[in-house]
């Protein structure tokens, strides 16, 4: 298998399948729409847990586990959230297999084994949850109820990409109730927060905070926060989302309390996720023509070294060196493989280290043992250098935070140069026709005109962003009043 | 809903359902056999996560992910498996539902949306990661393999408990593949050797490492390896178990490799797994009829310091204290909470900390200001003293140790007083009835004896320990010779 990619010019949605596949992240299974998370990406994956996990306990949140199916007559039990759903859910039946009496050998499903009540596969947990909540909530001192799930979740999605959109996927689904609509709505907007704060400090991607129109809200939600990315290719992406949920779910699953004044209320809610989606964010923001390029925060190994002989006694002196820098690496808690494998060529490890976004590769051969230097290659910007075992081990600490900031902000500029305000809706067909990114502009705030502009743009709302101007403008479609603008884009 | 247990003598079923709730562990769900793990127990199953994570990454496995369906043929396609699971699975056949005509606001699934193929969800993953490593496996270089994933599994077993046997339950399952037999069954006996060292050190659970027999192998499996654990009541558990496969699913799913001699060969595999079970035989080797202990290494709050106080002032004084305590321990990696709940009375907060197995509580009350003193009181043995607050570290990372090894040699005692020789049937039948435990008798080494055995006692073979005496006897049923002994229990 050849390791070249197709170029980002050339054909950036093959560039990026093929990018998954190479580097060995994920690939598609013998069960349409589900893929195969490889160890390499489950790696990655598990930086993102292991920091978001924290985050959510740091905010007081506990994890815990609810079943992975939904009875029939409560997933429909909240009305919208149903509708929203039902069109793509797996549903169980039946529980029994048996011998098929016409195919030896094979196995059927056994008719006497069907399920009184359909079985939903989880797309989303509320229905189950506060199901679940209605027997944990009687009063004011049982709120509030901070949890999270780390699951499995399916929707039958018609067309999908690794990572990006897939029949299963993983996530984390955070389940809150309060007492009072504020507090939920501070909790809602506190972990879009959280999410942003993840985005751009652990994966150098910078983000918009907005909020969702009623159109592109959750299923069930009164109000939707997000967070919206920006690719290379100039579509946006929504990297997750927080959903202010009012009494919906409390109504639905007839879930009260005994308030402060003892007086009877709906419990008040939200619920947040972000998911395996943040893998195609990672890739699609940073990564090149090479393959991957990971921030230092997520990448499996920070640094590896790679060793250059030609006789035995020349690998047992740099594998001392290289053992004696890894060691010191460590100490100071950067990840680093040693990676003296005699069945590979130092080309091949260059080139897979390249395309597996290594943010630091440290090579070692004979000159440099006379010369007590290394070569340090850097994945983001791909320069070499040599520099000198002295003080490597700072050397190296400084060269991950400057590629860590370097990351985010090359992110930052690409991104804040396609923000264009238009006012005028050819300007607006020009800007998205050519030049792609996020549309700044009026919009007359009715669900008719952002209909007719997704029709004839692909362009949707992604979000009215949070640090907003107040300006009076008139809509770029319609010409009625507007009190300020908010950011379309074409949009994964 | 009163916190007083039923005691163990008095029903040990009761007890142990009445706990697993009553402590906030679990709670059945709305769907039929599955459990809510609620955050106190779940933040249990975690500490346990961490570990074995930290172990098999140790001994160089990687986690992966693959997908929760698997397609009916691919589900068959290794017989022995498939036949051991189709009794019991979760089949998925419709991918959407739809407003029903006939009941306005509900939904029915949409007949049109019927799966070409049936998709079973997982009970075991063998057959769709058999059928993935096909496309990963060419030569010799490829091997080993060396993958493990965390995952939710359905079994639909009809008759469930909290922990112990539910439809879904959570769980890993490793998947190695390997160039020669010799390979295989080392990574087998590895794994169950990991399992025994967790259990043992981290659970401070006794365990006996063997080998199943024939008819209680896992479907598919040439060898199954396990840990077999005794609970209080006298009946054993399975905790763990480690898998030589063979080349069974290789020829199965045909994953072939060119060996170093350039044949082609099929590789060899393993399998092995632990789930949530664990809870459940955590609960029955250390918890009384107080509620649950936990041994140092799982209590997710190790130490909780409660204030007891008649004023404002006292209280605080007393916090003053106890937060200095707090993070003196934290700085030794203690966990460790300060409840200044204030909605609860000391003796209700003691009640629930006995009732969770906190294994030290900590009070402080006015006197102990006086005297610089604080009062510590041990779960395990229920044992309070008067401490001097000079050396309280210490004097906790002691008690906690202390602890820790008590636990195991207080199991460890228990299940060996219950090993009990037999020589004869009706000796067996007189322990099986009356004393309980493993019996260690002569068996002759068929599957018609150990059935009878079985019917007439409800005795299974838990294992042919590894550890086993070489010993000339006769088999305690029908006679006929035999050349060591077996342990019989009664099992969960
Ligand atoms: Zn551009
Ligand atoms: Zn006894």
């Amino acid at each position: 298998m050849s390791k070249k990619l197709t170029s980002r010019t050339e054909d950036y949605s093959k560039w990026y399948n093929e990018l998954v596949v190479k580097a060995d992240l994920a690939e598609n299974s013998a069960v349409r729409g589900c893929m195969v998370i490889k160890p390499y990406g489950y790696a990655i994956w598990e930086k993102m847990q292991a920091e978001l996990d924290r985050m959510f306990k740091e905010t007081g949140h506990q994890n815990a586990y609810f079943p992975l199916f939904v009875p029939k007559s409560l997933f429909e039990a909240e009305e919208k959230n149903a509708e929203g759903f039902a069109k793509e859910c797996a549903i169980v039946t039946h529980y029994r297999l048996q011998a098929d009496p016409d195919k030896p050998g094979k196995l059927r499903v056994d008719p006497e084994a069907k399920l009184e009540e359909e079985l939903i596969v989880r797309p989303t947990s509320e229905a189950i949850i506060w199901n679940t909540y209605r027997n944990w909530i009687q009063s004011y001192r049982d709120l509030p109820i901070l949890i999270n799930q780390w699951a499995n979740v399916v929707r039958w999605e018609m067309r999908t990409r690794l990572f990006l959109r897939t029949a299963e996927f993983l996530w984390q689904e955070g389940h809150t109730a309060h007492e009072t609509k504020a507090e939920a709505m501070a909790e809602a907007k506190l972990m879009n927060n959280v999410y942003a704060t993840f985005a751009e400090n652990f994966m150098a991607m910078p983000v918009i905070q907005g909020v969702k129109t009623e159109s592109e809200r959750f299923a069930g939600a009164e109000e939707t926060f997000c967070i919206e990315a920006l690719m290379q290719d100039g579509k946006a992406l929504q990297a997750g989302t927080s959903h202010f949920l009012g009494q919906n779910f409390a109504k639905a699953f007839d879930v009260k309390f005994a308030n402060k004044e003892g007086k009877q209320d709906y419990v008040w809610a939200t619920s947040w996720g972000v998911s395996t989606r943040l893998m195609g964010a990672l890739i699609m923001t940073h990564s090149d023509d090479f393959g991957l390029v990971l921030p230092p925060s997520l990448a499996p190994n920070q640094v590896v070294i790679v060793p250059i002989y030609k006789n035995e006694e020349d690998f047992e002196a740099i594998s001392e060196i290289a053992n004696k820098i890894a060691s010191e690496l460590k100490v100071k808690g950067i990840s680093v493989k040693y990676d003296s494998r005699d069945t590979q060529r130092p080309g091949a490890k260059f080139a897979q280290h390249e395309l597996q976004g290594v943010p630091l590769r440290i090579a070692i051969g004979p000159k440099d043992l006379e010369n007590g230097t290394v070569e340090i290659a850097r994945r983001d910007i791909l320069t070499k250098e040599i520099v000198s075992l002295d003080n490597l081990t700072a050397t190296v600490e400084n060269l991950l935070i400057e590629m860590q900031k370097g990351l985010f902000d090359k992110a930052l500029t690409f991104r804040d140069d396609h923000i264009t305000e238009v006012n005028s809706f050819e300007e607006f067909k020009s800007v998205i026709e050519n030049k792609g990114g996020f549309i700044s502009a009026h919009w007359d705030g009715t669900k008719e005109t952002e209909d007719k502009i997704k029709e004839l743009t692909k362009a949707t709302i992604r979000c009215i962003p949070l640090e907003i101007n107040q300006e009076e403008g008139v809509c770029v479609f319609t010409g009625k009043p507007s009190k300020h603008r908010v950011l379309f884009a074409k949009a994964y």
